[in-house]
C-alpha cells in the first residue's frame, strides 16, 4: 500500500464547476491532509456526469495511491457517485443489510421512518467498505485495492468533515511513513504581514530547521511552523526552539495559539481577571456582541449587548445627553466616550465598548464620509476612543470595525 | 475556432492545493461563464510545478476549446506559469517591448520605478499575445492555434477578475453562437428542497423549454431558471412563461429574486408598511441584530437591538418579570414571549422580536438541552412564540435560530 501516496482531490457537482457555490471542501480537505503531511497534488472538480466521472476514477486509480471523492452521495438522481464507482471498477452494486439497520436507526432517532431514497443509501458497490454517518444518511465509501485507496465522502460539509476526522484521516495516518510532523500556529493581531516580517527577520529570529509561513487575513497574521522529525520528542523540540525565538519579537503581538479566536482569547483574559463586559454598537448593528458571544460561556463576562441605532435609544438606554449628540452629532468620539461609558454605567459591567460611525454605503456628508468610524472604550470609568477612516463597502467596514475593537480591547487586558 | 468550446478552468498554486486559501477564484470564473453560456466541463487545482503544469497545459489543449488559467503570474520564484506555458508548447519566452513601455507608465502612475522583477513581467512566450492589466504589473497572456483558445491571468481576485471582464469574456462571447441566454434566481424560504420540489413536480409546473435547478443552503432553497432563444425577446418570453408556472406553486415561499436577500427582502416590507422592529436576543447574542443591519439604509426601520444576556438585564431592560424568570426559566416560550412584547412596548417599536435558547456545548440540563431555542414575535401587541430543537454545536445553532426568526419575521410581513 505504501508504495505511492500521491493524492487527489475530487469535487462532484454541477453546482461546483458552474461557480455557484465555492469548493470549501476541497480547501477544507487539502488542509486536513497537509495537516498529517500528506499534502495533495491536484484538485479536480467535475461535473454530475457518470461517464466522465468513472473515467476519471479509473485513471486516477492507476495513478494515486490516495483519492478523496466528495459529493454526490445524497439521494436524488443528481447523485451519481456510486454508478460512477461500479463503472469505474466494472462491479455491481448491492445494498448492504447492515448499512440498512444502522440508517433505520438513525432515522429513528429523529422520528423518521424510512423511505425508498432511504433504502438506496444503503447501496454499496461490491469491492467497497460501507461506512455509516453518525451526521446523515449519506455514508462513507472505501476501497482498498491495486495499491490505491480511495473514500467517498458526502458533499454536506459538516458530514464530510465528521467522517474525515473520525474514519479517514485515522486511515491515512497509518499509511504514512515513520517520520513525525509537528505544527504550531501563533495567532497574531496589530501588525502588518511585512512589518512582523521584517521584524522577525532583522532580529534574526526565523528558525532554521521548521518551516515558517506568513498567513495573514482581515485583521491578523498567522505564523505557521513546522517541524519535521524522526520521533516526536525531536519534532517537538525543534517546535519548542522554534517558537521560542518567534516569540522574543512577536510576542506583543501574539494573542493565542492552534485555532484560538480573538474573541476566546479576550474571554479568557475576562474570566482571569473576573472582569465582565458590555457593549453599545450603532454603525457595528450588533456585529461586536455576536462575535463576542460565539465563544462559549461568554455568560460568565458578557452582561449585555445594545444595538441603540436611533439617537432617541442612545439617550433613554445610555444616557447620551441630547446637547451633545446635537453639537457633535452621532458619528464623534463625543457620542462614542458616551456611549462606552454610558453601557458600562447602566449595566455594571466592569468593561463598555461601542462603536458609531458611517457604515455605508449612504449616510455619508463631506464632513462625516463613509467608513468614518469611533470606537470607544470605558475601563473602571476611564473612557479612550479612537478613530477610524475605511473606505469600504457596508460589511467590511462593519468587520474592520469590530476587528479593531476586539484587538484593542485584547490589547488592553494583556 | 468553434468547433470545439469544451471548457476548463486551471487553477494554480501551492496555496490553494494545501487548502490554505480557498479557490473562490474557480467558482467566480465558472459562474462568470455560466453567465454567458459556457459552463466548464472541469476545473483543475495544480501545484507550482513546471513540468507538471506544462504536461496537463499541452493535453488540455488537445482536448479542450477553451482554457482559462489563473495564478502563477506573479515576480517571484514561485510564479512558473510563464515556463510552463514555453514548455507546454515548445517556445522561447522573449522581452516584449511594447509592454514594457506600457509597464513603466503604469509604475509611473504609483511613484515608481522599474525593477528588474517588474522588467521581467514584460516577457511573453512565443506565440501568446500579452495584453496589460490596469490593475497590477501580471498581464494578460492569450494564445489562439489549434482550434484552442487559452488565455492566462494573474491569481490576484480583482487584477483577475477585470482582465475576465474587459479582455476574456468579450473575446470567448464572439466565439459562442448566436444564441442568448437569460437566467432568474427565485428565493424561497420556509420549505424544504424535496418538498418544493414535490409541490412543483406533482403540480406540473416544472417548465419543459428551460433549465431548472434547485439550489439549497442554510435556511433556503433557490430556484435557478434558465432560458434559451435565439434573441433575447425569445429567451425573456420563455423565462416570464417559466417564472409564472413556477410562481402558481411557489409564490407563498419566495422572498425575492436575483441575490436579494431574506433581511433586505424583510427591510423593503418593513419600510412599504412603515413598521419599525426591536429585537432582543439572548441566546443568538446579536446575530439577529447584525443581520438586520447588513442592509443599507435598516436605521429607517430598525429602532433598536439588546443582547439581554443575563437575567438581571432581561429584567431591567425589557421589563421581563422575576417571577416569571424564576417559575418557568430563561430558557421558556414564557420569556420569550415577555422579551419581544418588552422591547416592543421600551423602544415603541410596532415588532418586537426575541430569542432565548441554549446555543450550547454548555449550559444544557436534561430537561433543557443543548439546541433548545424558544422564539418570540410581537407585532402590534400580539405576541406568538416557536419552540426549536437543535442539535449541533453553537455557531450552527445562532445562524438557524436566526434563519428561523427572519423566515418568520417575514412569512408575517408577507
Amino acid at each position: 500500500m505504501k508504495k505511492n501516496l500521491k493524492t487527489i482531490v475530487i469535487t462532484i457537482g454541477n453546482e461546483v464547476t458552474s461557480g455557484h457555490i465555492v469548493n470549501s471542501n476541497a480547501a477544507w480537505i487539502g488542509s486536513a491532509l497537509d495537516g498529517i503531511g500528506l499534502s495533495p497534488e491536484r484538485a479536480l472538480t467535475l461535473r454530475d456526469d457518470v461517464n466522465t466521472l468513472a473515467k476519471e476514477i479509473r485513471k486516477a486509480s492507476k495513478e494515486y495511491g490516495v483519492i478523496l471523492i466528495t459529493g454526490g452521495l445524497g439521494p436524488t438522481h443528481d447523485d451519481v457517485t456510486k454508478p460512477a464507482l461500479a463503472k469505474a471498477f466494472g462491479v455491481k452494486i448491492f445494498r448492504d443489510a447492515a448499512m440498512l439497520k444502522e440508517l433505520a436507526k438513525f432515522l429513528e432517532g429523529f422520528g423518521k421512518t424510512m423511505s425508498p431514497a432511504n433504502e438506496g443509501q444503503a447501496d454499496v458497490p461490491d469491492g467497497f467498505k460501507g461506512i455509516a454517518s453518525k451526521f446523515g444518511t449519506a455514508p462513507l465509501l472505501m476501497r482498498k485495492a491495486d495499491g490505491c485507496i480511495l473514500f467517498a465522502m458526502p458533499g454536506v460539509p459538516f458530514e464530510m468533515k465528521n467522517l474525515m476526522e473520525t474514519e479517514v484521516l485515522p486511515r491515512l495516518k497509518k499509511l504514512l511513513p515513520k517520520r513525525v510532523i509537528q505544527r504550531t500556529v501563533l495567532h497574531t493581531n496589530g501588525i502588518s504581514e511585512s512589518t512582523l516580517y521584517s521584524k522577525i527577520t532583522e532580529a534574526g529570529a526565523a528558525p532554521k530547521d521548521v518551516e515558517l509561513a506568513y498567513l495573514p487575513s482581515l485583521g491578523h497574521v498567522d505564523l505557521r511552523v513546522t517541524a519535521e522529525g524522526k520521533t516526536p520528542a525531536e519534532a517537538a523540540k525543534k517546535l519548542r526552539r522554534a517558537e521560542k525565538a518567534l516569540m522574543k519579537v512577536a510576542a506583543p503581538y501574539v494573542y493565542g495559539r492552534d485555532g484560538v479566536s480573538l474573541e476566546a482569547a479576550i474571554g479568557e483574559r475576562l474570566v482571569e481577571r473576573r472582569l465582565t463586559i458590555a457593549s453599545a454598537e450603532s454603525c457595528t448593528g450588533g456585529l461586536f456582541a455576536s462575535r463576542i458571544t460565539s465563544v462559549a460561556g461568554a455568560s460568565r463576562y458578557f452582561v449585555e449587548g445594545l444595538v441603540t441605532y436611533s439617537n432617541n435609544s442612545k439617550i433613554k438606554r445610555l444616557g447620551v445627553k441630547p446637547a451633545t449628540l446635537l453639537k457633535y452629532g452621532a458619528v464623534s468620539a463625543q457620542v462614542a466616550a458616551d456611549m462606552a461609558s454610558g453601557v458600562s454605567e447602566t449595566t455594571g459591567a466592569d468593561i463598555g465598548v461601542s462603536a458609531t460611525g458611517v457604515a455605508g454605503p449612504t449616510g455619508g456628508t463631506p464632513d462625516k464620509p463613509v467608513g468614518l468610524v469611533y470606537v470607544g472604550l470605558c475601563i473602571n470609568g476611564n473612557v479612550e476612543t479612537r478613530e477610524f477612516k475605511f473606505r469600504e463597502e457596508r460589511r467590511r467596514n462593519q468587520e474592520r470595525t469590530v476587528n479593531e475593537m476586539l484587538g484593542w480591547l485584547w490589547r488592553m487586558l494583556r
